[in-house]
């Protein structure tokens, strides 16, 4: 999906992606698949996918030590892509994942097509989804501290990672 | 050529792209054209494009304030491109602008080919340049700080910058 949107990826890139179940097993349903690009102690680059209706939980970049926590930028790279972040109830396009009302509690819905770039500020609750496409998009972030993410759903597990 | 590189650029992202030529005013010769993605407090994202043999005159991204200096890393994607950094002098593919050997000390050659990339820690002296294609390349930063860029060439101006 990553090189029919255009992307060329180098043999190490291919070796590089993985998918994140987040604790959860059912990865079809909630989880995504990452390439991460690169990743210093200041910044780091990713390529996320998201199958046909696949959803990443929602969770935010907490303060960590003298980090204000993660700020990352979305860019839509192709697909059907929504984020729900804080504001107005305007969920449309999307779906709450069956039976957890209570693990998506923003409904904000930002409609993110190709070029399309979103902030979101340390801290800001999110989710994301894909529509019937599937989606890729970047996420350029400050410092990744991965394993720091709060999650909503108690359930999540965040370092559960299955190699690709 | 960015978008024959394959990125989709939306309408606001045409209407962002610069040229700079560094107040050298030979900007065919040593210039850069530039489209800046996002540029937060924290990060930055720009496209950076060569035309056939340009050269972006070399500089480096020194101390500001609390911040170590920016941090910078660099992924080809398209074209014929050469980064010139700090150690042995390996120049082969490339050329020193006519008569600007002093202005010119890096002279280890990096060939960046598309996908690859290249990590710039702060003051790192450095330049580069387009082959006969030209080429197009993302730049990935901390904090933007680049009136504070040092150039190695007295006559540089660095805020110079002419609307595309």
């Amino acid at each position: 999906m990553i090189e029919a949107a255009g992307i060329y990826l180098t043999e190490t890139d291919k070796k590089n992606i993985t998918a994140a179940d987040f604790g959860l097993s059912d990865i079809k349903k909630e989880g995504v698949q990452i390439l991460t690009l690169f990743d210093t102690d200041r910044m780091a680059a990713k390529i996320l996918v998201l199958l046909p209706y696949q959803t990443e939980p929602e969770h935010w970049h907490p303060p960590v030590g003298d980090d204000p926590g993660k700020e990352e930028v979305i860019r839509g790279i192709w697909g059907d892509l929504t984020f729900y972040i804080p504001g107005e109830d305007t969920l449309e396009k999307g779906f709450i994942v069956e039976g957890k009302d209570l693990c998506y509690t923003m409904r904000n819905e930002v409609v993110i097509n190709p070029g399309d770039q979103l902030i979101l500020p340390p801290g800001t609750k999110h989710w994301f989804q894909a529509g019937e496409r599937g989606a890729v998009m970047y996420s350029f972030s400050t410092k990744v501290t991965d394993l720091m993410d709060r999650f909503t759903d108690p359930q999540v597990v965040r370092d559960t990672v299955i190699e690709g």
